[in-house]
Order: C-alpha cells, then sequence, then structure tokens
C-alpha cells in the first residue's frame, strides 16, 4: 500500500488519476487493425523460426482473426485494465484461445510493437491523403485550363501589380501541393521501415527472420538499430512537418479567397456548400470554409511543435513522453484530409467573376510595359522605370488614367 | 443547388465534412451548463429593459431549467443540425416552451454569447486548478519541513556543486509554482470581464443594463469596446502561456526526479502508484508519472503555439478561425488540472534516501569553502580560487580525497 | 593536450569554435552598464558586510567608474579570453587598479550576478516600451476623436455586417494595446526582484545585506530561494510572451489596414514614408510598414518559442542551456520598440477617406436594424430575422438595393 | 512632406525607424557573392537574348568582377541608401562602370532576384553542413568500432533494460544522423530550382533563355510558375525543419552524455576542450559544450517557428513580411555548422570507462534473459515473465543480487 506520508490528495495503491494518464486506449485503439496484423505476422515468424509450434501459430492467428471480427463488427468490449490497444488485444485473445496467447509476445516488446503499429497505420493513412491530394491538384488544373481566358491583376504586397491570367493564379498554388506531394512520397520512404524486433531496446533474442517479417507486413526497409528503432519518432516530427507546410499553403489560398469573396473586391463567390450565415444579420454570407482552413493551419502547427518539444533533450532510447506522439498524429491526419478535401470542394465549386477581374485591371498596370516598351527601344531599364514611374505621377495629378 | 464544376468530390447542397468542420458541438458541449447560465441571466436582462414581458422571461428562465435538468441528467439528446451548444440548447428550449424561445437571441449574437460561455467557464476551471496548485505547494512545503536535516550535493551542470539541503531543493519549485499563482491571480482579472451585450459586433441596440448583467453573473468588469470584444482571445492565450510556463516548471522537477531516481543516484524511490512495470523485463521500475510530466509540457506548448499562430495576421472582430480556440484550452485545462495532481501524489509518496543523499557529498564540494576560509583569512576571492582549485587537483593526483 | 583519439576534426587545448559557441560577449556586452552598476553596489555590500574594507570598497567604486567611462567613450577594448561581459570588466578593472579587483566576486557567481544584470537591464528596457506604448495609445485616440464622425462597414469574416464609427475600429485596437500595457504592468512586478547574493546556487556565505542591496539597486524584492534564483528565467518567458501577443495585436492592426489600404477597398492611404515603391514596378505603392508589423510577428513569436524550448526538461539551478535567453529577449526588446513606434508612425500619418468609408455601407446592412424594428414590434427574433433575410433575397433578385 | 497629423512621434519624409526596419542590408550583404554571380550570368543572359549588346554584357561582367573584387578584399564602402546587398551592388556597379549598369535590371526584380540569391546561397550551405555531418558519422563509427567490447546497461526510463554494447549505444545516434543526411538530400533538389526569369510576379517579358541561365548557375531545374516562384520560401521552411530535427538528435545525444558523464554515473569524461570551470567553485568541471548543444535546439526549434508563423495566411506572391526569412536561415546555418562540428569534437576527445560501464550492469538486468531461458524450455511468455519478475522480488528481499 503506498502511504501518503506529506498530506496531499488521497493515492491508495494506484491513483485513479494516474491510471487515466498513463492509459492511451482511448486514442490508441484506433490502431486495432494494424495491431492485429502486425501480431499475425509475428506468430507467423515465431513459428519459422522455431519458436512455437506451427500449430500454436496456427491458434494464435485464427484468435487473431476472432478478435479483429469482434472490433470490425463494433463488437469488441474494453475492460478496466485495458491500458492500451495491445494489452486489450492480448487480453481478448487470451479469453478466446486460453494460455497459448501467452506465447505472442516472446521476444516482442511493446516499444517496438507500438512503433511498428503507428507506422503501418500512418502508412495507410499517407496513402489517401496521398490520393486527395491529386485529387485536389488535378480539380484546380482542369478549372484552370477551362478559364484560360480570364485576366485579373496579379498582386504584390496587396496592390495590383500587372495583368495575369486567372489560371495563372490557380496554378501558382498548385505548384505548392505539387511539392508537398513531392515531399510526402520522400517521407514515405522513412515511414515504410519495419521495427518490429527491436525488443525493448536491446534486439528480438530468438533469431526472427526480420526481413521476412517486414516483407510480409509490406515494410521495404527493416530498422538497423533496435536503440534507434524504440525511440525513433522522426517519422512522426517529419509527417507533422508536411502537414504544417501544406496546411500553411492552404492557409495561402484561404486568404486569397477570403480577400477576392469580399464584397469590396467581388472576384469569386462561395458555393453555400461552405458558406454560413449569421445569427444575428440575416444578410450576412462568411467563407467559414475558408477561415476554418486558414485556422487550422495554427492548429497543425501546435501539433508539430508539441512533439518537437516532447522529443527535445529526451534520453536514448523509449521514455514514456514518446507516448504523447499518437494524438497529434491522429489529429493531423483527420485535419488534413478533411481540409484538402474541402479545398478541393470549395475550389470545385465557387464562382468566379470575370467582369470583375477584368475591371480590377487599371492603366496604371500597364507602366511596367511602358517601361519594357522603351527598353525595348534602347533606354537603360532604370531611366525607363523613372520615365513610366513620372508618367504615372503626372497622369494622377490630371486625373487622366 | 451545388453544382460541382471542375469535377472533384462530389458536394450536394451541403458537403458533410464541411458540416463536419464546421460544427463545433462535439467539443463545445462542454459549456452547457455556463451556456445556460449566461441565457437565463439574458433573459432577466431583457425583461428589466422591456424588451420582453417579466411573464415571458419567467418562462424562458424555467424552460432554460428544463433543459439544464435534461443535460444534468444525462438526458439530452443532441440532434443533427445541433451545430453547436447555443443552437443545441436553444432548438431544446424551443421543444419544450415553443415560440416564445425566439426571444431569447434578441439582440445577442452567438460571438458575444460564446466569448462569454468561455470565459464564464474558464473562471470555474482556474478555481480549481488554483486550489489543486495550492495544494501542490503546501504538501512540497510540508515534506521540506519534515525533512530539513538532509543534506544533499547541489548541483550545476548536472555536476555536484555544493551541499545544500534536500528542503532547499524541494522549495526551489515551490517557489517556480508560487511564481504561477501568481500569474494565475494576475490573469483571472482579465478573463473575468463580461463580452455580452456587444452583440455580433456592434452592440446592443436594446438598451440592456450590462452592469446589473455582469453582477448577476459574477463579472468584475464589462469589455469597454463590442468590436474588440467579440475577437478577443488574449485571455486563452495568457491562460495557455500559464499554462505552458506551469507545465514548464513540472518537467523541470521531473527530470530532476528521473535522475534522482535512476540506479546510479538512487536518491529517492518513487511509489508503486507512480510507476509502472515493463512488459518484457521483470525488474523493471519506470517513472511513467514524471516522463509524462515531462512529455505533456510539449503538448501544452503546442497548445500555445497553435491558438497563437490563429491569431496572428486575422483582420478585425469575429473570424471562423477563433472557434479553433475551445479544443486546446479545454486539452491544456485538463491536462493541467492531472499534472498538478499527479505532482502531488509523486512528491507526497516518494521515498527519500538520506543516506544516498549524505553518500554523495564529497570532500571537493567544500573547495568552495576552502577558498571562502582563505578570503575571511584576508586573500583576494580570485587568488583564493586559484589555490583552492590548485588543492584539489594536487589531491586528485594523489588518490587522496 | 586533448588528444583527437577517434578522427574527426583536429582540437587542440581548446577548440576555437568551442570557444565561439562558448562565449557571449558579442551579445552581452549590451549589459555593460548594468553589470558595472550591479558591480559597485556589490563592492559597498562587501564593505558593509566588512569582508572588504571602506578603503577597498573606494578603489573598486573609483575603477568601476572608470570601466564605465571607457565604454561610455566607446573606447573600452575586447580582448581575446573575455568571454563574457562580467569576465571583460573584471579583466579591465583589475588592469586598472590592480589585485584588489580580485576582492570583488567574493562571495557571487557569474550564475547570481548575469541574472541581476538581466532583470536590471530589462527593467530599464520596459520603461522605455511602456512609454512607446502609451504614445501610441495616447495618438490613435486623438485620431478616433477627431475622426469620430466617420461611419464604416464593420466587419465579420471580412463580410460587411453592421456599420460602425471608424473611431469605434480604432479604439478596438486601443482595448487590446490597453490589456498589453496592463499585463505589462503585472510582468515588472516579477522582473524587479534581485537575486544577487544566491552565489552559484547555495547562496552567499558572507552576511551581505541582500536587503540593502537591493534597495541601493531599485529592486523592489529580493529571490527567496538560491537554488530557484539562479535558474529562474520566467521573467524572460513572460516578457516574450508579452511580447508575442502584442506583436499579434500589431499584426492585426496590420492586416485590417494592408486590406483597407489595397486598390480595391480605398478607405485608407499610407504616407509615404511608411510605404515604398517597387523596382520594377513604376507606379506600385506598398504598405511595407505594415506587412513588417505582420511579419514580425512571427519572428518574436519564434524567439518566445526558442526560449520555452530551452526550459523544458532542465535539471535544477543553473545549467549553460541557459546562455540562450539573451539573443531571444535582446531581439524581442528592439523588435517590440520599433515596431510600436512605426505603428504609431502609421497611424499618426495615414489618410483617411470617409467617402470611400461611407460608399461601401449597402442597404443589406441595415437588415439586422430591420430586423430589430420588428423585435421592437414585439415580433419573436428569430422570425424577425427570418423576416429580413427573406426581404434581403428578394431585393437581391430583384436587383433593388 | 508627410505631416503629423494626430500627434505621436515626429516622423518627416522618412521615419528613421522605417528606414532602419526596412533595410536589410546589415544581413543580407552576406549573399554579396552569390548576388554577383547572378548577375553576372543575368547579364550573359540579356546579351544572348539580344536585349544587350555582347559588348554592354562584357561591361557588366568586369564591372560585376571590380564589384566582387571590392566585396573579397573588404574594400566595399556601404553608402546610405544601400538598403539590400542587390541596389549595394548596382550602385557601386554604376560608379564602376556608368549608365550602362541601368540596364542590368532589365526584366529582373528584387523579387525573383532575392530568391536566386538565397537559393544559390543555401545550396553551398547545404554542401558544408552535408560534409560535417558525414565526418560526425564517420567519426562516431570509427570509435564504436574501436570500442566493440565494452558492454554497458541499456536504458529504458533511464532505468536499466538489458545489457548493450557501448557501440550500439554510439550507433543508435549515428543512425539518427543518417536519416538527417537522407532527408537533406531530398531537400537540395528543392533548393535547387531556379526562380530567376519570374520578374516581379508575372515573369520575364524579354524570353530569357531560363534554360540556359539554369544550367549556367548549376541549377537543376527551373520554376514553373512566376506567381508561385517569387513568394516560394518552402525550401527555408524545410531546412529549418531539416535543422530543428537534426538539433533534436543533438539534444538527445546531449542529454545522454551530460547524464553519463555525472559523478554518479561516471561512464564517461569530457576532455577539457569541451567543458569549463566555475567562477565561484575551483573543483567544477561542467559539460557546457553539450549543454549548449542542447539549449540550441531550442534556438533552431525557435527559428523554425518563427518562419512558419510568417508564411501562415501570406496572401499570394510577394510580401514584404517574407524579409524575414533570412535571418532564421543564416542563424539556422551558423548554429548547425557550429554544432554538428563541436558534437563531433566531443566524441573525438571524450574519455570512456569501460571499468564503469561494467560495473553498472546488475544481476537484475538478466531477469529478461531468465524469462528467456524459460521460453526456450517451453513456457509461455507471459507466465515466464511472472517467474523472473517473482524470482527478483525474491532476491531482493534476500540481499541476494
Amino acid at each position: 500500500m503506498t502511504k501518503k506520508l506529506w498530506g496531499g490528495r488521497f493515492t491508495g495503491n494506484t491513483d485513479p488519476l494516474m491510471e487515466q494518464f498513463n492509459a492511451s486506449i482511448h486514442f490508441d485503439k484506433r490502431l486495432w487493425e494494424v495491431d492485429l496484423r502486425g501480431s499475425k505476422a509475428y506468430a507467423a515468424a515465431l513459428a519459422r523460426a522455431g519458436i512455437i509450434s506451427q500449430d500454436e501459430a496456427a491458434q494464435l492467428i485464427a484468435g487473431l482473426d476472432l478478435v479483429a471480427a469482434e472490433w470490425l463488427a463494433n463488437a469488441f468490449v474494453l475492460r478496466e485494465g485495458d491500458e492500451d490497444i495491445h494489452s486489450a488485444n492480448e487480453r481478448r485473445l487470451t479469453e478466446l484461445i486460453g494460455p497459448v496467447a501467452g506465447k505472442l509476445h516472446t521476444g516482442r516488446s511493446r516499444n517496438d510493437q507500438i512503433a511498428t503499429d503507428t507506422r503501418l497505420w500512418l502508412r495507410g493513412a499517407i496513402e489517401q491523403l496521398r490520393r486527395h491530394l491529386h485529387q485536389l491538384i488535378a480539380t484546380t488544373v482542369d478549372r484552370a485550363a477551362s478559364e484560360i481566358d480570364y485576366v485579373m491583376p496579379g498582386f504584390t504586397h496587396l496592390q495590383p501589380a500587372q495583368p495575369v491570367r486567372w489560371s495563372h493564379w490557380l496554378l501558382s498554388h498548385v505548384w505548392a501541393w505539387q511539392r508537398d506531394a513531392c515531399r510526402l512520397d520522400d517521407l514515405t520512404a522513412r515511414v515504410n521501415v519495419m521495427p518490429l524486433g527491436s525488443g525493448a531496446l536491446a534486439g528480438n533474442p530468438f533469431a526472427i527472420d526480420r526481413t521476412a517479417l517486414a516483407a510480409e507486413l509490406g515494410f521495404a526497409e527493416i530498422s538497423p538499430n533496435s536503440m534507434d528503432a524504440v525511440s525513433d519518432r522522426d517519422f512522426i516530427a517529419e509527417f507533422l512537418f508536411w502537414a504544417t507546410l501544406t496546411m500553411t499553403h492552404l492557409s495561402r489560398l484561404a486568404e486569397d479567397l477570403i480577400i477576392y469573396s469580399s464584397r469590396e473586391f467581388g472576384f469569386v463567390t462561395l458555393s453555400d456548400a461552405y458558406s454560413t450565415g449569421s445569427s444575428l444579420m440575416p444578410q450576412k454570407k462568411n467563407p467559414d470554409a475558408l477561415e476554418l482552413l486558414r485556422g487550422k493551419s495554427g492548429r497543425v502547427m501546435g501539433q508539430m511543435t508539441g512533439l518537437m518539444v516532447v522529443l527535445k533533450g529526451l534520453p536514448a532510447t523509449y521514455n514514456k513522453d514518446l507516448q504523447e506522439d499518437k494524438e497529434p498524429l491522429f489529429d493531423a491526419v483527420n485535419t488534413l484530409d478533411g481540409s484538402i478535401q474541402i479545398a478541393c470542394g470549395v475550389i470545385s465549386t465557387m464562382t468566379v467573376n470575370p467582369l470583375a477581374l477584368r475591371a480590377a485591371l487599371s492603366p496604371e498596370m500597364l507602366a511596367t510595359d511602358l517601361a519594357e516598351y522603351l527598353v525595348r527601344r534602347g533606354a537603360p531599364f532604370r531611366e525607363a522605370h523613372h520615365v513610366a514611374g513620372a508618367a504615372v505621377k503626372m497622369a494622377e495629378n490630371q486625373g487622366i488614367r
């Protein structure tokens, strides 16, 4: 019995708050499928290595399939003491197939197990994100092609600068997403590495064939150092950075469109599906979808920062601090997946007003062209720039455009 | 009907994903009690201003009490379309008392309502945090008083520096928490300001007596500018900074105790209530509680960063981006409340090993005292420091302590 | 001689890169004045405690004045080995007055010295910031008073919502700054605490009268715990948070004005003093000052984040990591001081276009007033809101405003 | 003349503070070499396109070489009005070769010029970082090979877990750096893209051959969209993330070594080149180098955060906010370059104490092996784990190891 020596809150053998803090099942249950998949492959590997019999492996695998079926049918019941997805699944397996279940964890630790689960899960999530990102790109490219004749003012410093095509503006965002797609491919290679077989930190003592195991689970590589493997969260940090930069790109698109859909600019009108009214002002139509995209860039940046701070100054191998990795990861995947699709929906359905675009072109915007004309006639650019500037000023003073 | 013009994902009149993004009910339902409390006070204020009759106010208040009773009894059923706590409560009120419910929102906007709700809620949360923080301080002070005779090495750079009392070390953390308590008092004054009556942005057109309303809701002040009031989230930012700095203090306590409870230091032993074993290594006893405290400092820093990024560059008054304020706030309150109590539990129940503390004192640590002795005899400090250093080196070379 | 055992870069007795990393003189020389001021007070305190003679104290103080005179005259020459401001000043003092200089450091450590210096310096910097902040507030209030008759659209979600006064918008920023001023006062109390007398971590062994010393240096309090005092950087963290939130407010002002000074809005024109032209486009006038204010909010948020990360998980008392506290502090003070003044300059000198403000008011913006009118006539608000919304839609369809 | 209408600080035609805020020459002069290199290539491209004559191009190139020679000889004198490196170089060029200098900027904007300069500069910086990183890896691998026979406790949760090789621990850090090297290669491809020819935002009107220009400057690709190219700072964000993650790895190495070099652990002794003494305590030897590595991870994380916040919500193309990109970039490159070399120096020169490593192995650490032995004899792992745990407890109770 833990004695409470110096006052403070009562704590019996276990502090219920501590159990709650310690438990991860309320969020890591999302990993049930990859956890079971990993366990099935591990059972097969134990049998191949002769640690358990073929018959035992078959029992384990059949049992794990039963557990999976319960999850799928939404029939898996969490019990007190199921502190994480690993213990929940193993507890249920034991109930279903008896003591042979106790052989599954041989040579495996929750340290290598959770790292493997998370990588398997993220690999799947990335596939879906990639698909949605490509759809966003394709949709925007299609729209740019259809509306290639629209001309608008290109802005720098939010001041009209030079005429550009509307499609040029649309594609300026596409190219940022294209880099995001490229970065996503690069980091996938670092996600798709299997830590299983690293044990708690010192490796697997039972001569498991890790290469075969990796092949079965679809991993491209196996982790080379067990101490590193159980504490490496680079793949999550890198993903969260990817998510943050991608959201930053969406926040810039959102900023443009919020301004362009203001009454004063009037370049575009958002579809009702992505706008909302006001509870007080009957006439309002607000670009909520875009504001959420812009705001959620902060949310994801917060998730990345949080994880990086967790990692800073941590001593070697597994420390419990690392439990803080999954909630930001899950939240960022959800946020990105929704945000990319919503951006795609906004772009698909907004209406552009080509007359407003054209009306916003002002003669002053051709000052650069005047300067360029003078250059072609042989004037040094600096002088031409000066002359064109003076012409603009004179026109302004005389009220001429 | 929203047409999908450029391919992309299908979107009908409303994009279900957008509805999900837009909805806040899954987290802001936590505000049900303060939302109803605010509405009751507002109904009374409308009656005082003659906008509704006393009878109507009575109906509204009775109806709001019924809604509260449903929440309390866990019998409130959310329906489709309940996008936030305000609309859920008003929808239910309408079902219970009919069209008069439609008078409640007169002159009020969700913009001033949500700001009011959040401030009311946070005020309550702060009271509880303050209580737990004071308990942590009191517990640690008690322990310091009881163990005032223990002497240990004081460390700088994690190298033994000079002997200090164990209680001096304990209190060095207490003083940081004392500053946290002081900062919490300061910021409470800025939380406890009532925005209600600001409308959507332009104030309340019905001559509501805001001062009386504030008194009824226990607010110390009313907000002076309606445009500022509906978008001011400083009080959340300031709270999140408070939370981050407090967690940073706990992370430093945790770091000390993780090191002091290592086998090599052996200064303290954590109680079983705050440690856990290993799934692979039977002999392990891990300081999980402390690692979680350290890790969660990252979590909260992420929440603060996220909110600050949301606020950056936002145009005036309410923008939907601000919906991103509540999840970090709620999460930070939960994390702090648990963390402070767990820190208190750890300190209450850990065992200190005074012999190990004393054994860690080494004669070299008295080099400063030797130098000080020489100073008292008249030597300039710099020279004394030099002589004492040489003595240490000589002793080391000759294997003498 | 340090042997290079495993290849790698050559390192002799000292690695020059390490000396460069370790040295802080290139930035902490900014503390020369407060360092000397603190030393003069400390010399007097040593004499009062009988550790040195009155005559020695007089020599030290005279010598320190000489050093100060050199700094003032820009005649202080840094030498190799002057790794920080303390050692530079003491080295020079020794050259000027001989071995008695060696008595100055008696019972003092660089740990309590640097904490004292930084607090003295920041106290002065805050005074100046407070003055500039009040000037910004006063200037904006004056402008609001002068232009109280201008009416403009108030925006939510960057969509016109309800008519407001221009001065109401101006003052909505003032109230945020007012909170900043209030927070600055609160934190100053926590800056103005004297750590001197804490030694390296274990306090001062020579019975220095710390209260008298604090009075002499203008500190309101003395730090109560020496281990805490040498590693407490809360006052810097809190200042950096203050700076970040204040810059966030300026970033929101900047965002408003960048949009309001766009050609499409045309509400305000920045003075030439705060705009710049383009190297390519002769007609451009860019709101550079405002964009810098907005951008620098990121800079300062980065400084705060950096410091908080440094503090996270640090073990007790002084660790060299803390050397990373001064550069962000100095940079943030510079940035804030300039930004506040520039915001004041922008507001002082911009031209507002009242006709454009008024022209931007649209009849739809009175929909709320129509709804309110119906409410006064007894209609429930929800119904009135619905009717007013329908009226707007009908008018829109018929091309009537 | 700018009139000061509403009080506030005096501002004449230009506010000197604004000039100071606006100017970037004090930091971007670091780009002098790449700026001149880019200009020489651009002059040649203008000639190839027939915009200027071969003779003019030759004059320009010769003049640019003269300017370069002045910088190299430290003889370049900055003048008032040299607000950035581009204008400084062009001003000097004009002084040296007369009005023909004014033709150099034809069709080029500072927007595409600065983006090009920064990419050229970073490309060079990355090459050096890569070299130093590989040296760190090679040095550590060599050390691991030499000391492969040392055995130490492997820690999880800073508690002894299982015996591992010292070299295994060393290599666990190497593998993290190996990932850093891999990420650096990936991002280099995105740095090495040429924006020159994008103009201010709308491209180059003079049919410059951008592919030839890119080849001359060693760029692998040309940017595909001019609006994106002038505002894309992804390559800096990505580099800063790389820097942050790499520093996080160094912070973890530092944390391990700070703990391992404590008197209580005693596993390693740092060389004097990377330690320092105390100004108060003559016996101290502090791991300053490691603490700085740990602390500087915060510094770099701050730089990344700062830049990301700058980018968030920025409207399309160039905005002055982007001027905030270079200081964090330069500082991060400096910090990384120094930190990697210092880490290499620390590892090269520290002394390891194999006896202390071995003495720290405790019989309890073989509990896992006992459990594994039982498994090999056929016991289910869960049962074996239980038995081994009980054996440890019994031994503890009886004082047997």
